[in-house]
């Protein structure tokens, strides 16, 4: 049986409801999902200044997570923020949700488009791609110019543009799958890859699957060098709770 | 329940039980797992000339798979060899374990090094690593000049030459993790994973989980344009049983 | 005197006629061109598993060739189909008709449109053009969505579609060369390059000219590691005509 | 006149004073320099953690400079850590010192190495290399695995070990200059330059530079997308001071 | 005091005024600006050939420099000729003004667009911004087809046409600054940064304060193996003048 | 009949006599070779500055060749100095001999090693080698620190010296062929070869053939854009000879 934390980076509850429900419509009947966010941090993450301020909560819920007996994690924000941080925390696996659809994207076509929220987060988007080493299969990253929170009010007629936008990016990029650029949009999955007609990739679900086949695997995280947890340190004003006191035994949490 | 089939490429039966065991030992209670090898083609593959030979009879087990129902497929030689056109013939998911195992390398690290059997394969492994997007990743190729049927008798001292190369790869590599680049090297990983001290990823394993996942996601590979399934042709010769007849008709079978 | 053995991987013999009169066109006086096509496998190649099918066929070809003392050789298909495969047989050097235009146009200019015939195919032609190095120059790859076995008929249009796609291409793409991407197309070059105003290579006649220099300046493909002669080796089943009884002694044939 | 903010985004006040030295040591005459480090965060930063868990008090700091008029930012910290984030804030340019070093490396060289601290810092040294466009001009990252609040501790023998490291690079790498990875090494890049025979660049005195050239210039980050100021939004809990509280009025402080 | 000698590499002496009014005008008032033209070579610079040929005589200002003791070099032609060369000669930094703005406008945001003045120089800026590592950076290159000397006349409506491509450039795309291709150009920058809503950068500006901040860094093009100074040797016929008579003792002048 | 001018760029009389034998040793009996060298330049090249001052000289052989009529050109130089330059006024095709030699070796294995004079030259190496699209494919660059007009002089040692360096460096890069890195080493080949075991490929033979090859196929240079004639321009000072009068009408000469 394994523990998944699916981390929503950002403090909006109800995002991490849709969240948690996309984890555990895909998740192994023996796999424990539970899905949290912190209570410190932006209510929604569109810009580097939020990524960065998300990552702080973010970390706390990597240490509760440790503390509960977790044994993988998703970070359900499609900026990936703190990955790298959450790995050196995380003594099981951690996979990022733009991580995790670029991945799943590559094993099932030969390009994508990522379709995301605001123009101003496509350059994360294909920071990411070419991280990962898909910066020649990413051939585009289009925005729908609808904000992170307004995705699932109906007023705000984000599935029908999004799933438009999908179909355009297809065409235009000669891509034959399309990776969706946010967690807020993995209830619109199913019904764009019907309509768009190729395989349509949602990061909360790819990662949670790709999290359990890691934990299948017995893979964790390296800690040869860059990985290995990090050495005891004081932490001082407002972020004194992040003290590392000593080594191997991790303190983090929310004051 | 997913039926996998997973298809030894070479004609060597034993193999194909190493193979299967190793697959058995990974897949979920849920995933029945079909080991299988064609009766057409080389007995090991170690060389371009092997591998191009191994294709029609890995395609006689795809199809094969596509007339018992199969939900996907491991393409289990680290040449990864006929996977683009296995992914035209199959309905599911197709992962080779080349593929498979730089994949999950690349969830649980930074940098992997390969430690391989051959050196006149180790081209071939470059070659997967950059069409995968992983040529930066991949830190260095290493063969320990043992040939692939050797690799499982005791006598040829594979088990410790192979974990040696692993210890050496890493450090002058600058590695945090390795991934074994044989199929017949999969009962050595976790050994040598405990010696070593990183991650160790075999790709019969690795492929396994991840097809399970992409299963589970249902995702198939895009049939738009590049991967849809090939026309109507006539075969001659030799190749005749390779003809087809009808568009999404699939005949593709052993004479 | 050279003696270069062109081969048509596919057993189209109309198309076989087509490609050696390109080749001798070009070819030096001194050259004797003997165009062939293997007797089993696809009648035209559109797909990869068309590609790998035709694979064995083209290897009976070179090993006919080892046998009547072919001191070159070229792949005409502009897949290059089992070229690393064929590499390990031959004594002497072997070009495919896709790598040799791709050169060839980069010894003529900075940049090159591909038109080709499939849109199916587009992937295959990328993938040849970062492998060869050419990921850059290699400005576009355009399909002008013409059976590969139509490109002869004066009813399918092929001639003037070709042609103005060229013109499209070279004026979108900012190319100054165009490379054709099928053998069938040969006929078409020197009327699309008065038409268009730029170089237009095709591939037969290029690969002719580049494997007379390599034999002129006694090249052949090197032996260390990769491409040595594959060791012997038991084939069996349908293959098994293609079995390597002794190191240096080929035996393959078409059984 | 220009007002330049040196960030030092740890809270080790020894530290900033050595890096305001290194500032005003090749500033401008007609340049105030402002050395400074936040009152929250870790007290040096060694791993992806740290440097997370450093920008917060970093924005302050850039928050604070806005409020006081700075006309640009250096950021402090080899990895550069939040710059992104930092750009979206300032309205003059921000620059980060491992990419200033690294920048002016290129301007007098044609390839560097990098001399940093723990090897755990090496991965992100890459990232950054390749993240500004030098992924070839790196041609090696070396850690010489002295602790950053040892450096300035002459029983450390920080000073001759990084010396005598720069030394081994440049031979081993084919380097002709050498980038030092850390703040911390500010004094001793004089010495080390006379030494090596090559140029050692130290990143923030290039970082100062830099910036003044950036203000001279009258430029300033993108505000088109990316870069554009962070809209208004929540923030809760711990960080709940760092609310944006209108369009275009920053109100991020320190709570 | 910093003397710095701003080299127009063609023999237009108008376009020389325009080129040391933009670098003065940004220059520190401790700068010195020397700006000059060779008496031997092109007119302006549109080709390879022509840009071949401006080489000897830029390298006699330099030379000329080294005589009268300047500290920098730039070299103001958006070709960046001669630059190599220039780098072994001068005992200062050396510039060229593509390098100084692409590499200015890397530190103001995240992709540019160049925007330059024939077609066929295109080329030679994408060569550049590769070299540089601005590969991926650099978004486009565009071409408004006015000759050189045509940018400082009125009626060849210059400025509305390059401010009008621009604008295009940004918005197809996707760049968030303004690379302008040519030295004639420097006039027209502030105007067209305030219509773009971008920054624009022009490279004489850039190329004279990040050459100030070299010198001011005390940083100096390296002396390990490649851009050493040239050995003795002789030159004969027209270039007899260009004769290294002795180590280390530089004698290249106009004769 | 294919007229080749054969250019050895420096004014060292005796290596053109080397340069013309190595290209006539290969090239068919129908062609005519024509190798000379300015009188205008250096007597060897070995730095930027050297190759930047023999392209005058160079370009005047161009212009004497046009009016002889010749079909192609070959740079005899591994720098390939002027190439680009050359291109334009040539109407038959130019290659140099690195371009030459790098294209033949991508013929006939996977990756070379190049082996050259002086450690300051390997810097230019590198450069081609990218820019000619095999950035990856070079495996190595490696300098035997003997001046190019000591080739020839048995005294040096050179043919010892370079024969075991390629040994090493072939071994040492995992490379499958060699490219010899200057003109003056064309008469070691044929020995090296055997000696080490791989191709080892000569610049000036290599592109005897090329250009053969591509007169032969009656491809020229592109004139679309980059590569067209220069237009009409003034020369002023030592270089007046070099005026453009008009359009189409070469005048370059050596005054």
């Amino acid at each position: 049986m394994a523990h998944l934390r699916v981390i929503n980076p950002n403090t909006a509850g109800a995002m991490t409801v849709v969240i948690g429900g996309a984890a555990r419509a895909v998740a192994a009947p023996s796999t424990v999902v539970t899905a949290v966010n912190p209570d410190m941090g932006p209510e929604s993450i569109e810009s580097h200044y939020d990524e960065a301020l998300a990552v702080p909560g973010l970390l706390t819920e990597i240490a509760a997570g440790e503390r509960d007996g977790a044994d993988g994690y998703v970070i359900a924000c499609f900026g990936d923020p703190g990955l790298d941080a959450a790995r050196e925390l995380a003594s099981g696996p951690v996979v990022g949700i733009a991580q995790a659809a670029m991945h799943a994207a590559m094993l099932v076509g030969r390009g994508f488009s990522v379709v995301t929220t605001l123009p101003r987060t496509t350059g994360r988007a294909w920071d990411l791609a070419r991280r990962y080493g898909f910066g020649e299969a990413c051939r585009g990253v289009h925005a729908c110019d609808i904000p992170v929170l307004a995705l699932d009010d109906p007023a705000s007629g984000a599935r029908e543009a999004v799933a438009a936008l999908c179909a355009e990016a297809v065409a235009a990029d000669g891509a034959d799958s399309v990776v969706l650029g946010c967690a807020g949009m993995a209830p619109f999955a199913a019904e764009i890859a019907v309509r768009v007609g190729v395989p349509v990739v949602e990061g909360v679900a790819a990662a949670t699957k790709l999290v359990e086949a890691l934990v299948g695997l017995g893979l964790r995280t390296s800690t040869r060098e860059e990985y290995a947890p990090p050495g005891p340190k004081r932490y001082t004003g407002l972020l004194s709770g992040f003290t590392v006191p000593t080594e191997g035994t991790l303190a983090v949490h929310s004051p």
